[in-house]
């Protein structure tokens, strides 16, 4: 279903593989538990159509599915049933393709890749630009975080779009992912 | 010293004790390692004087110190030396008291207490509003969060301002206290 809410034309990947490590090799990272929920949370509140959570390695695919149903329909889904609804926006895939795969088969409208980064990258649109593009009803997009030392090369160079990197003070912003997600939806969706 | 970034004005403090629980009753909180770091890398990342801890526990406060020693001389701050940088703005403190007392001796002003909350809290001002008053050079503002379920009565009644609830779409906010901070922060001083 389509509504007037832009969330509904967005929704958000965490990559945990190909990403690069301090050394800038191609690894896979370990999900940790706090970019399940926090991340959920956020895409909850700004109202995104889906989180998904991407990662080749099937133990580490069965510890989210653990982790989500004791929050969905274990102990913790009576103790604090906010979760719950936080955590049904979460959908676990191997890869980017199979994200896109599940965007397609859902709204009939194959997503464009939105890449972002700590880096400035070549063809960036602004945050306003971004928001514009979501009021277009008939376009899906797929907004794609890095864990690790940041997306590959070619994830980068297969994106259809990149958003510019976050700044504050300065030339630090080692942010950690789960704050660069909430700050992105808040620029895209807050009110 | 005071520059004109507006930052130089503002402190934070992540208040531990006292907060309710999700029973309303009065509690001490436990401090979470991604609490400690998120928050020091978005307090760095947005140019924040400092970042408070504020605990009456003395077993947590060892805790952190430990934490933070890591990063700053153990193994941990040549492995990565970004995050030495973002822990050193870190100060723990018994009470809120504590941090308005270094705030005033660091800077020869008390600082204005500001609320957040997940509530709409009366007499508000807008993120604009407090935007503004961070440009006037003789004034210095603690911001002010809450973890648990959120900070007591008396510490908001205390308070001079209170900053409006982050909203997203509808009424779903539990957003964690680390993306609360990294959004407000970015809504202060983002560009």
């Amino acid at each position: 279903m389509t509504t007037n809410w832009p969330g509904d034309r967005l929704s958000i990947a965490l990559v945990h593989y190909p990403v690069y490590n301090k050394n800038n090799e191609v690894v896979a990272t370990s999900v940790t538990n706090l970019d399940i929920h926090d991340i959920a949370r956020a895409a909850r509140t700004y109202g995104v159509r889906k989180y998904f959570l991407v990662t080749p390695v099937e133990g580490q695919r069965r510890l989210v599915e653990r982790v989500t149903r004791h929050w969905q329909k274990g102990w913790g889904s009576t103790y604090n049933p906010d979760r719950k609804d936080a955590l049904d926006i979460i959908s676990i895939v191997d890869t980017l393709q199979e994200a896109c795969k599940a965007i397609t088969a859902e709204t009939s409208r194959p997503p464009r890749l939105v890449v972002t980064s700590a880096k400035d990258l070549p063809g960036k649109l602004s945050y306003g630009e971004m928001s514009a593009l979501l009021q277009d009803t008939e376009e899906q997009y797929l907004l794609v975080f890095g864990t690790g030392w940041g997306l590959t090369e070619e994830v980068v160079a297969a994106a259809d779009h990149a958003l510019p990197p976050l700044r504050g003070r300065g030339d630090y912003n080692h942010l950690s992912v789960r704050s660069a997600v909430s700050i992105i939806l808040d620029r895209l969706f807050g009110r």
